[in-house]
């Protein structure tokens, strides 16, 4: 009979099944583009809401901040197809800046992407219910359920290890590029007047300011803006750390498909952008922008819901993402002994059980706590983005750097990658340098303008992971060092003493069992009862004495005792026996333990012997022996 | 140094601390009252409140109602007086039941009073509660939580042990008397305007009816409100519990203090109803009738505070009462078998810790759902009150009647007393009789009025309460049955195999450890390894290799196993070796185990020993050994 585990979860797969499944260049941009394309689903929208502060007016300057992401989006693009060039096994930001600026830089971007993984899954889901309840207005309500039922999901289908082919993944990235183009496109058309279409219907309600800005707080609330768009360029790094994915020339084709995508999601990003600029649209919190934009331009009909159904189709991707990368990270950092060494273990389904449990309800908990408002989620996020650009781009400054040093035809071994000697290393890393530089600023502006909207969180969170890191490992080493066998010898481990103690509270077929079992390991056998009143003294003399074949052997120690915690006097007669009669020698204690039948009953005993041993645990010589007596 | 746990409730006691203070009458009265005395504060609002439902023309039907109830009270008293005299070691609806009736009524009275204990905690501290926020209205909004912060006191102050002579709780008792005493006399003095006063202001709106009633259905209201004002009639048993209370003689003192008891509770209830009903008050949620009453009678000076603080610190000390007899009982039930047995265990300051702890977390759920409103918890109260009067007077019956059938000298022993014939046993015969009659009838009265109300929830859970009083007795009796010793011969307790299964995963100075000790106790030592890799089997055979001294004397297992979850492989072979190898032989599995230095780090490894210990929990020829390695 299949056990519950094996119905929710499917039958267990054998160690070999490991899946090596290679994508070509169509499914691998669906399989991981659709966390940077779906940023397009609320980056827009995240630009205007800061602008609309100066009243609907302002939001023509949305146009100008898009076109600066987007140059911002090529140029982090264009260092990245160098990472992925000269990483074909891999390149995170971990990989990266580990491999080329050490240990400690490398857990920062550790810290920062199991954040931004968190922030994955908790932005896209909730932007995804939003879809869903722009068109549907009557879930608006129940968002936060209905957000955390969508995690739930993903969660199960996870832990029953996704192994549907990368066309699955296809429909909803295509499904919504397209339909988005054609809402551009239209959008484009009618609002130019082209083909005799009818003119574009103007926003009915402007907003008006709320004040006015002049000079340095103009300037705040422009970088304030651009920094909100930085969200755009959330998952670019997806490609790099799945090269292994691609068809051979994995590198060729993973650097091919990661400027494909740059392409799509600028396209897209600057086409919404522009739309909602020109057709004066107001964010609204029912409404996201791009529903609103869908429904001017082609009507609430079959477009309409197509790009809604499928905008939250690619954001549940979009979190499936998450679901990938937060497992796959915590794995390396307990390799590397930062992480419990549990999260290695993979489970039934050979995924990382662990990882993926503990992703599901960190982004559970921020989904509660931000209500599914994935506009008030945002400042958190793209600042471990920019941390982990500027890093790994740093990481690529020091690898030019070092292939300059090569002569040419030399190879160059280092952790985790192979390189040799290029013409051109020279302007590689000013591209790189660039980027690092230009991320890094971003990265300041994202930390100063949005720091009291909530991006302190991170900056607190991050030490904090850090210093979890460091203990982690210091424990690991500590332990890797008390286990050592080198130089083991026979005095190091501790001498066994002849003698077992038997806490009995009352002598019956249970205890006499456990005494036959310890007269049988050991010739120095002693029962030890507390002894609180005389009747009990009475009846305890009396049963020991009727069978003399069975406690002969043994010596009976009766302890006055005048409260009721029995355990007390318990604990102290064996550590002084173990500290005084026996010292540095392992002595045991053998107790009897009914095991009911079942858990309930289980509540119907004193839980002394569990009590016992928990206690008994913090004695370094006491080596507890449960003899089990089955009701 | 102190302890936190001595720091928070107190040096242990010792055993033979218990406490005999024995009381005199005035002292005792105080003590037993303030559970019925205290009902004044809200059973005849309890009638007010259904008969407002006429409007309040129909108020004046109040007093009728009130007289009937107070002949109720006069007779259960006197017929409880008859078990104090009979029951003088304590005659509680429990004991005399099972002593008369046998062990199911005797049952069903218990399940009752747990029951009706619990709704004692309940229902006294939300009306204590409402006694404070009718003179501070601003408590109103937090009575919730101020009631859950009432019962933490009242457990944490039981959970200490309460040591305080009977002088402590008399000063709420009679400063409540003397208060509520002064306000009815005052009222009188002012309605029928003696000695020059100016009459009582009328009461400014009247309520008016929402519907007519005639007929049956006026009938029907009447028998609510007599119903509802039963509550009057709760703790009316507390001094027939705790006759050893009292100073000798104890049952003429404590059938005396019953008396003087009922003589206090029936004035008060009368009088309050007399003015409540001359008066013209009506119920409101917020502001209690008593509260009203003496407000217009006496003006918020001294005498309303007065009366309002010692009205909650009454009913406080009404709601301690729960706590005295909750635990008492269910140490009783559990030394008869029916409630678990750590019910009947003392703990450090000799009071039944786990009764404390279960009424509070009881009562606090019923605070809970009922948001501290006891006038809707009323109509779960008086029903098991009512079900106990009945079961107790029947079982007096049937004393009486062994009484009149022994021979003038004969002495009867029963369980828990002792008779001997006397003169008119047949008119006291008939008193009990009329008594059980009437509480019976007053029973199925509120069982038919109340059952909507919220009766039911009573009637579903006592025979649950009794099925688990069932399940509970049947569990012990069954393990005494097999822990029993008689006819234990050697051959009944199985045969020791000489064999020590160690699982490891790895070979490092813990698991050496453990190999050490089994071979110290054993010839036959394995040592078991789930093997998943090539790599990790040349590991293993290569360090098992190194230390031939050690790992000599054993043999060294390996499975091979292509999945992850390596317990289940592990388990496998256990139960082979257990079942085939070694049938109806004990076999023995040393587990080598850390132990590291605080509980956080234990989260840093596998669970492996912990989880191969309850899976072996299951097997009944296992005997555990967990050999600790404290880093």
């Amino acid at each position: 009979m299949p056990s519950l585990s094996h119905i929710i979860f499917g039958e267990p797969f054998p160690n070999k099944a490991e899946l090596h499944e290679r994508l070509d260049k169509v499914r691998g941009l669906a399989v991981f583009a659709s966390d940077p394309i779906s940023s397009n689903a609320y980056a827009t929208e995240a630009i205007m809401t800061v602008l609309v502060i100066l009243g609907s007016g302002a939001l023509n300057l949305t146009m100008p901040i898009a076109i600066g992401i987007a140059a911002l989006i090529a140029l982090v693009v264009f260092s990245y197809t160098q990472t992925i060039l000269h990483y074909p096994g891999g390149g995170g930001s971990y990989i990266v800046t580990k491999d080329n600026l050490g240990t400690q830089p490398s857990l920062l971007a550790g810290a920062a992407l199991l954040i931004d993984y968190v922030l994955t899954v908790a932005v896209s889901v909730s932007a995804g219910v939003r879809a869903v309840s722009s068109a549907f207005p009557a879930a608006h309500d129940h968002r936060v359920l209905i957000a955390l039922l969508v995690i739930l999901l993903i969660t199960w289908m996870n832990l029953r290890g996704i192994r549907e082919s990368g066309s699955v993944f296809a429909i909803p990235t295509y499904a919504f590029v397209v339909g988005v183009l054609l809402v551009i496109v239209i959008g484009l058309v009618r609002y130019f007047g082209l083909l005799g279409t009818a003119p574009l219907p103007p926003h009915p309600d402007p907003v008006p300011a709320t004040g006015a800005l002049e000079g340095f707080a103009y300037i705040w609330l422009l970088l304030r803006a651009f920094a909100a768009g930085c969200t755009a360029l959330t998952g670019i790094e997806a490609i790099s750390d799945g090269v292994q994915a691609f068809k051979a020339p994995e590198s060729i084709n993973a650097a091919q498909t990661m400027v494909a995508m740059a392409v799509i999601a600028m396209t897209l990003f600057l086409g919404i952008s522009f739309l909602a600029t020109h057709m004066e649209l107001v964010p609204t919190e029912s409404n996201t922008i791009l529903s609103q934009m869908t429904a001017a331009v082609a009507g609430r009909g079959i477009l309409y819901y197509w790009v809604q159904i499928f905008t939250a189709a690619i954001l549940f991707l979009a979190a499936n993402t998450g679901y990938q990368d937060f497992p796959r990270l915590g794995s390396f950092l307990a390799r590397d002994g930062f992480m419990p060494r549990w999260m290695m273990n993979r489970g039934d389904r050979l995924v990382f059980n662990s990882g993926i449990v503990m992703l599901a309800f960190l982004s559970s908990i921020l989904v509660i706590i931000f209500q599914a408002e994935e506009i008030t989620m945002l400042p958190l996020y793209a600042l471990g983005v920019m941390l982990c650009f500027t890093l790994s781009q740093a990481g690529m400054v020091r690898l030019m750097t070092r292939i300059g040093q090569l002569t040419p035809g030399e190879t160059l071994k280092t952790m985790e990658t192979e390189v040799h000697y290029e013409e051109g290393w020279q302007w590689k890393r000013a591209v790189n340098a660039t980027g690092a530089v230009v991320t890094g600023v971003v990265f300041l502006v994202l930390m100063a303008t949005k720091f009291r909207e909530g991006a302190w969180i991170v900056v607190v969170a991050i030490p904090l992971i850090l210093l979890l890191f460091r203990w982690v490992k210091r424990h690991y080493v500590n332990v890797a060092e008390q286990l050592r066998l080198r130089n083991l010898s026979d005095e190091d481990l501790s001498e066994v003493a002849d003698v077992i103690l038997i806490p009995m509270a009352d002598i019956h077929r249970g205890t006499m069992r456990a005494l036959k079992y310890a007269e049988r390991l050991s010739d120095h056998v002693r029962a030890v009862s507390i002894v609180t009143s005389e009747a009990q003294r009475e009846r305890l003399l009396d049963k020991w004495a009727r069978y003399p074949e069975l406690t002969a052997p043994a010596e009976l120690v009766l302890i006055d005792y005048e409260y009721r915690n029995v355990l007390q006097p318990l604990v102290s007669y064996i550590t002084q026996v173990s500290k005084e009669e026996f010292p540095n020698q392992l002595i045991t204690v053998a107790v009897p333990e009914f095991v009911p039948r079942s858990l309930p009953e289980q509540f119907l005993h004193n839980q002394t012997a569990n009590l016992l041993r928990v206690r008994l645990r913090g004695q370094p010589n006491v080596v507890v022996i449960d003899v089990p007596y089955h009701l």
